[in-house]
């Protein structure tokens, strides 16, 4: 089967490709062919088995979807994306990528015609929820985003779903929770303390923490995120009915408890670098985010994440530090 | 101020600025010009007291919406759309006018600048929720729409909500309830009987009942929507907060309920002229729709329907036939 994957340079995208080419199949059906799009080139991965093209191309333009729909492949993993802060800085751009670009490459399948109908696994995320939500949030709650960028994401699952209706595409949308934690540099997005407190300590290095301990909010870590996107891509879309976009399943954790969990695996010298400095900016911002899920639907369906903080720690550690704690 | 109705050769667009017109402002504010679009040119009141300008322009075709926002109406009703039959039959059509030309009635505004931010009314639907549903329908309820109608209104809510919490404009959203009774001709729309039993009969004329009389519905008049419609472009955007589409009152009831109204209202003879002729495909169409609202914003914001379905029988006695009832 032949699979494309958008935003296949991201750090979520990266990961995918890696475990798509180790395991060489998506469910039972071997992979033979893979394209990876991004708006920069994607790197080729090294000694790949089977054929890899490139593509680097703006999903916001309209010649975009035509170039990646015409091989028709089976399986669209679309991530491609413009993230939340730049959503927000650029109006215009947030909608041109992510309304748009996702339009258009829903447009293309639907246009291909002569019964194509790949499986289309759209990546969506928890910003389509804003408070005032119920802890946890149920199934069935309403969208209500209080940014641009999770008012794009909403709109891309309505059209996923309608498009899913009326047999243009067999769509799959899933919301992901806060990627915990994030590999790389720290960055300036009101969410990156999250891992910042975790990742920092675990490579020496001191991190800022600028909320209160009882802070708590939704997370899984990127393999699990890896593990949804495939479970997704090969999941009987007739079992998921007409509601095509899920809840993924997490770990609810207050700061203090990601805390408690890193002293577990890295002790009180990784924690001492843990240094609070009070943002009341960013506390106001996560304030408006949901905090925990009750995911029964994706759990029935066979979705899995890590089951403590603990475990995401853990995770970190094989997947980026080779197993290596700091001395 | 100037007034702007799109749709406004449709049923509640005709009774909207006959109102307008009748009351010569909204809420303190003098009416001082009114502009009227549709796609087929909409009839100039006759004997205005203001100005009138009428469009006919196709609110899909990217130059409409220019057209309509140069003069910077200080409120637009947004009526225009394909309705849901149409919208289902043609998946095309339906995104170009509900989707594409909200959006760019929204852009245009946008772009307009300089402080230009009026207040938009849009007209919503219940259709953007579909089965399964609680009953009554609660306050932020999740957006399920089985329709591409249903889909676009709930996209175009989305934007309202987004456009709105970054100022661009001020956007109240609202979600009709089935409007009953609609005068005129019978149509083909699978509610069309909702109306069709009271209408006919109350003309002297047979009507067909296709569903069993347990079937349960939410109903408003014209007069009641034409009410809403107005609230809406006077009411307080501030008490509303960023949640900017509510659910309309209504009355829910059964058809046997409503043909108990037409009974009280016109007698045995009005509801001997209702004919049974159970038609199973309605009735599959009908089970997805929502049955009951709980409006408890909408309430608490001042909105206010009919209390009891009898209300909206004498309310089309009143309003259509000049308050005769047949001999």
């Amino acid at each position: 089967m032949h699979v494309l994957v958008t935003g296949a340079a991201g750090m979520i995208g990266v990961k995918l490709v890696a475990r798509l080419l180790a395991e060489g199949a998506l469910g039972r059906r071997a992979i033979t062919r893979l394209t990876l799009h991004d708006v920069v080139e994607p790197a080729a991965p090294a000694g790949a088995s089977v054929p890899v093209e490139t593509i680097a191309a703006d999903i916001g333009d309209p010649a975009t979807a035509a170039r990646l729909i015409a091989a028709r492949p089976d399986v669209v993993f679309h991530l491609a994306a413009i993230v939340s802060g730049e959503a927000e800085a650029d109006f215009e751009k947030g909608y041109r990528i992510n309304l748009d670009g996702t339009r258009a490459l829903l447009e293309e399948i639907r246009l291909a015609g002569e019964g194509y109908r790949p499986r289309v696994v759209f990546a969506s995320s928890v910003a389509v929820f804003g408070a005032p939500l119920p802890e946890p949030v149920p199934e069935d709650q309403a969208l209500t985003p209080l940014t641009s960028y999770g008012t794009q994401k909403a709109i891309g699952e309505l059209l996923l779903a309608d498009y899913t209706r009326r047999g243009f595409l067999d769509g799959i949308g899933i919301r992901l929770p806060t990627i915990c934690v994030r590999p790389g540099k720290p960055n300036k997005a009101a969410s990156g303390f999250f891992s910042g407190i975790i990742r920092e300590p675990l490579a020496g290095i001191e991190a800022v923490l600028p909320v209160s301990e009882d802070v708590r909010h939704w997370f899984a870590s990127p393999r699990a995120a890896v593990g949804f996107l495939v479970h997704a891509a090969v999941l009987d879309g007739e079992a998921v009915g007409p509601r095509r976009t899920l809840d993924m399943p997490g770990v609810a954790a207050t700061v203090g408890e990601q805390i408690e969990a890193l002293r577990r695996v890295a002790g009180d010298a990784a924690v001492a670098r843990i240094r609070r400095e009070p943002d009341p900016t960013i506390a106001r911002i996560i304030a408006g985010w949901p905090r925990a899920f009750a995911p029964e639907r994706a759990l029935a369906l066979g979705f899995r994440a890590e089951t403590s903080f603990e475990e995401i720690v853990r995770a970190h550690v094989e997947d980026e530090l080779g197993g290596r704690l700091p001395t």
